[in-house]
């Protein structure tokens, strides 16, 4: 049952999150050229749903870098890892065919082929490999550790050992996890556009490449290593510092 | 007074709902052309209000696709519906014109027939009846799922049965629900402008009929049937949905 | 103490509010033209703010058409309601003076008079006093009645009687409030800026006239009336349908 | 480990909040230009990050003027008093330098020099000491009553005294007074770009100095004492009132 609520879970957030994207950026959609304080609040709102519907089931990690983070520190079994990581990317993928499906008409109305790849996976401001990675490892370590401070504040640790679980099957803190996506988008999403979860880039750039959108581009594979693996980086090493610092009790 | 709860409490929800659309689409309104921010934002926080008012007494379903989702699963009984669904068609009705009276002297400042409509109901960016009967039932399924997840968080769900009354009857769960209608917009109302609610759309819809408004158009009743329809199976669907998850227990 | 509270209160309400109008309107602030989002953001949170300071003291009704609401159906004594209805005058008077000071360079920067009107003021967007009364009585009768739910809701109504200072004195009661003047502002403030507070609009009026504004306009004294009667007809109208629909027990 | 943790949490701060300026003044930023909404919710969510993580250990003042403006009162020991004051300000000195690492290919791309300081720390929006310094005082005034408030509602104060480490080790009070930030931000920054917080211009201006930014102005290091000043000033005051007051119980 964890990694069905995995899978929808990430489903969930992609469908949300890519939506809002879709939404500001293809042509005649209502809600387009509505700006980043749209898709960032988007973004952190799709969170925040996606927590709420399988976060007491399966403590909605929706996203590798929390997993692996939780795992390196030894606060979810490796066992598991596999199965979450395939569930959530599996997810993703159906999500952003479903935001293709919600937004039908308006590929072929869209001219520019860069947003409608922008509506799957993420691509930087200005591509510079070294850079994203740092800035995509900054933006991961940033939600990790948040995630950690909001189990630690709401009792969620128990001999240092976050229950993500525990944390979510009561009260606000999926409302808590969703303002901390919005605050990272806000804050450092300019560069690169906030991946900061390996499954929420490859699985829709998965899905641009297989869908018959009218008039795409390539899905820019080649970029497609950094926001897979600086968010594991940042997320690990969240999780190592968190440890260090001893915050979690 | 379950019915007078449900009438009041559809009444506000379109009174401020469709308030925010006049207040950003009508000429001389000191909010005209704020934007989708202001539109999303003002729709979550009129399903906020409303059900703080009247959550405790009926379990705020304001939503015909609501009341017949928990209906299909078993979770409200199907001899209230006629009068649920009764209740929240005539607040709507209500609540239009009282949005007409709140914004009266705007009406024959604004050319844009079209305008005016969409301060009464909704109306497709691209019409295409498969696609726009399409978006309306993902809209609603993630609604009604989101709900029922809140539920669950809230401890709502007893014996796999959800109680809105409940739920709503004390805590942040209104606040919750009017965020899940914030997120519903901003990422999947750019296609349709996501009535997710038959009433919302139909009871506006016959107001607009009604209303004596200065240089209107028709009420496009040929697009009526789609956002009623498309909500209540997408509200159906979810329910059903989870049901089969198990995820309420 | 109580009226301490009311003063020091609607201060911060007036000063967080207007100073909100300010940035938004007066030349060279950062904040120019930032929009109906930033305003109704801004004064959704100044309602906030000051119920977070003074609510626990006085019930933080920093508004009359609240304190004559709830008189009006024998939940406040009418011996209080003098003192309560002075403190708050003066309280937004002081309030209006300290946005003066805090803007101070800025006045003379800016040319247009009705802006600098607007900072203290509400003034009509379409001048036909009897919709600017409706539209005033309509958005505090959401307000009051907003009120009373979210009391009923944190179960701070015995008896029938709902009790302000108990409801603000623990818990996210302040912030809904917010959220709910919020939601007014966005729905229902396009006609006539929202007033919907007797003390919110008379006091900056007064300290329009008396400060010494470079380049000020008049302070449109015969609109005056409209925003100080016509929310205390919809406070007192819906603490009575309150009472008669029996939602609060 | 409070020293730490006032490290870290200044760190998060500015790393989010100046992160969210770079964002939008930076060219080519995703962000660019997306206006005031963006920076003072990017401050308000930055403020309720850092308060989260490190809440909980030392307090999160995070603030010189807050940890000044309770030890004025008796309510934090002097002898912290330097080590929260030097924690708070090389915290700051690196968070700037992380959001410097962050948008590193966007400052060679930006042509704006003023843009590029004020991605570090303040300035005026009219040069005026005496107005600056007032709006200055008055924002932080503000800040620390309400912060103040919001630890009386909480229960957090106890004889008198408020215990912030107590008020953040649970619930949402971080949540609160990271949307009390937002308010100050929204309705008092338009004049100066409210630092309302010593380490927070002090800090990123030394980073500002040191950093090898890409045709950077001097630092404007004229102007430099007001934003410290200032915040002690309004916080220390702030402070007093409440004490005066009473409503600390």
């Amino acid at each position: 049952m964890e990694y069905l609520a995995e899978f929808i879970g990430t489903g969930i957030l992609i469908l949300l999150g890519n939506g809002v994207v879709a939404g500001v950026l293809l042509d005649k959609s209502k809600a387009q050229n509505s700006g980043w304080i749209v898709i960032a609040l988007g973004w952190g709102m799709a969170v925040m749903v996606a927590v709420y519907v399988v976060g007491q089931i399966s403590g909605a990690h929706i996203n590798p870098a929390v997993t692996l983070g939780l795992a390196s520190i030894g606060d979810f079994p490796w066992t598991m890892v596999p199965g979450y990581i395939a569930a959530q990317l599996a997810g993703a993928v159906v999500g952003a065919a479903l935001v293709y499906l919600a937004y039908l008409p308006h590929w072929g109305e869209t001219e520019d082929a860069d947003a409608k790849l922008a509506a799957f996976s993420t691509s930087p401001a200005i591509r510079n490999p070294v850079a994203n990675f740092t800035t995509e490892v900054i933006g991961t370590f940033v939600l990790v550790l948040g995630i950690l401070g909001i189990g630690a504040n709401a009792g969620a640790i128990g001999g240092g050992q976050i229950d993500l679980a525990a944390l979510f099957s009561t009260g606000f803190a999926p409302l808590l996890v969703g303002l901390l996506v919005l605050s990272v988008g806000l804050s450092l999403g300019g560069p690169t556009g906030y991946a900061i979860n390996p499954a929420r880039d490859l699985g829709p750039r998965i899905a641009h490449t297989l869908l018959p959108i009218p008039g795409k581009r390539d899905s820019d594979w080649s970029y497609a290593w950094i926001p897979v693996a600086a968010p594991i980086v940042g997320g690990v090493l969240a999780a190592l510092v968190w440890r260090l610092t001893g915050f979690g009790g």
